[in-house]
């Protein structure tokens, strides 16, 4: 049973912000041995959020609690976590400011369809994601055109698939972040315009750094794709998964992602 | 109290992936003398929002049965309905197929705050509406950018405020369409990079060709706000509201408008 506003539940008030409008902001949470991995990294990320659509969150303790007591126990899980503005306390888009937060916390079973060491077939998507600097880079409720793009890549046999912005710049995964290798090296999009800056992605990026390994982070034209011969994605249930196929081409190499694999497992990053 | 899928009640699961994902579709319905207004145009946008989400709802008429039930006795109110995707079969924004549409109807009082004859003051939101033609037009319920461009127009103390695109084209209010004349003509934005295709626009757009009033629907470019003379919007709760003030500049005319209302007026329409 999850637990909202720290009681167990399962259900929320229809008339809640979250589901009026995706009024609000969730992580999934890695869990292994009983502890949440990286939890300052997404409660980190979640209070960048909440200052960014300026919605008055505060009880971080109680939540880091409950995300503890949930794993706790656990071999592996998955815990997502969901804040939203909570129930509307009058019509229309613009908050009373009377509004109080709303926390459900829930676990998930570890999904059987781990880590595949065969790679991942990527495809690019014809769902294009929207250009918005103020929403872009968290993680908030709005996730339509993450919906649409994975019903075309189930669709499709894909195990994921590369979304670009409006703009024809590539972002991401639908569900994870990308990261290219060509001849100049190592790079990952930035994610200015759009995008979900992961905890995992910024994991590798930190890891990366620690070890001496560049990795550019920069706007990433669809065209560049053409040129790289090795390409993983990353989230926190995948760690760092190697692509062996990028739109129907082949890629033999996965010499950064070993490197990176091994750069975090020694410094238990 | 509220009808969810046909029963009073007014909590939904917190698995339903109207909340997760915004994975789902609203309408806002006036009604007047105990009848919902414009039913099939809403029906309409509704089945066309279906169609676009691969969203497998087909209990059309319990739903215009429930919409009629609490808009009855009423001699003005607000309903609202929601359907989503319903609740998750599993995690991941992939639909399993297997989930059974939410259908949420609300009943709400009509807003003291209606028609001003006064004119709206209406100001440019910096919030930019991200381009995505595969949602453009659809009322869904991934509406952040609409609740961030609220706050700021509340803040200012206007009455709405015009959204551009991420491109630079005027697109619509917060919570309205917007219709514009120059020395050209009557005009309003074509909807395929974004915004909701509203049924007050729609009425609008009907009623002044059966009246042969001429309204261009085109790619309005923001330069061209500077030479209006007339501005109004339209939702189905503000029917047609001039504008008497856009940006700080001041619009004396509201003939437009004048004639429109009593265009829709006299047809019923």
């Amino acid at each position: 049973m999850p637990l909202i506003d720290g009681r167990p539940g399962d259900r929320i008030a229809c008339a809640d912000r979250g589901l009026q409008y995706g009024d609000g902001l969730f992580e999934t949470i890695s869990c292994r041995d009983g502890q949440p991995r990286w939890l300052p990294l997404h409660i980190e990320r979640l209070r960048t959020g909440l200052r960014r659509l300026h919605l008055p969150f505060r009880e971080f303790d109680a939540l880091q609690g409950e995300i503890c007591t949930l794993a706790s126990g656990q071999e592996r899980c998955l815990i997502k976590l969901v804040v939203t503005r909570g129930t509307a306390t009058r019509r229309g888009y613009a908050p009373s400011g009377a509004e109080r937060p709303t926390r459900i916390v829930s676990r998930h079973e570890w999904p059987a369809s781990g880590a595949q060491t065969s790679g991942f077939r990527v495809g690019v998507s014809d769902v294009r994601l929207g250009v918005n600097p103020l929403l872009a880079g968290l993680k908030h409720l709005n996730r339509l055109e993450q919906v649409l793009a994975q019903m075309q890549c189930v669709d499709a046999g894909l195990d994921e698939v590369l979304m670009l912005s409006a703009s024809a710049h590539a972002i991401s995964g639908s569900m994870s972040n990308m990261f290219f290798a060509d001849q100049s090296g190592l790079f990952t999009p930035e994610l200015r315009e759009c995008g979900v800056a992961g905890v995992m992605r910024r994991v590798v990026l930190r890891s990366a750094a620690a070890a001496a390994i560049p990795i550019q982070v920069r706007v990433v034209s669809s065209s560049e794709l053409l040129g790289v011969h090795e390409v993983f994605l990353t989230n926190v249930r995948l760690g760092i998964q190697s692509v062996s196929r990028l739109d129907g081409r082949t890629l033999a190499s996965d010499d950064y992602a070993q490197r990176l694999r091994r750069v975090i497992d020694e410094t238990n990053a």
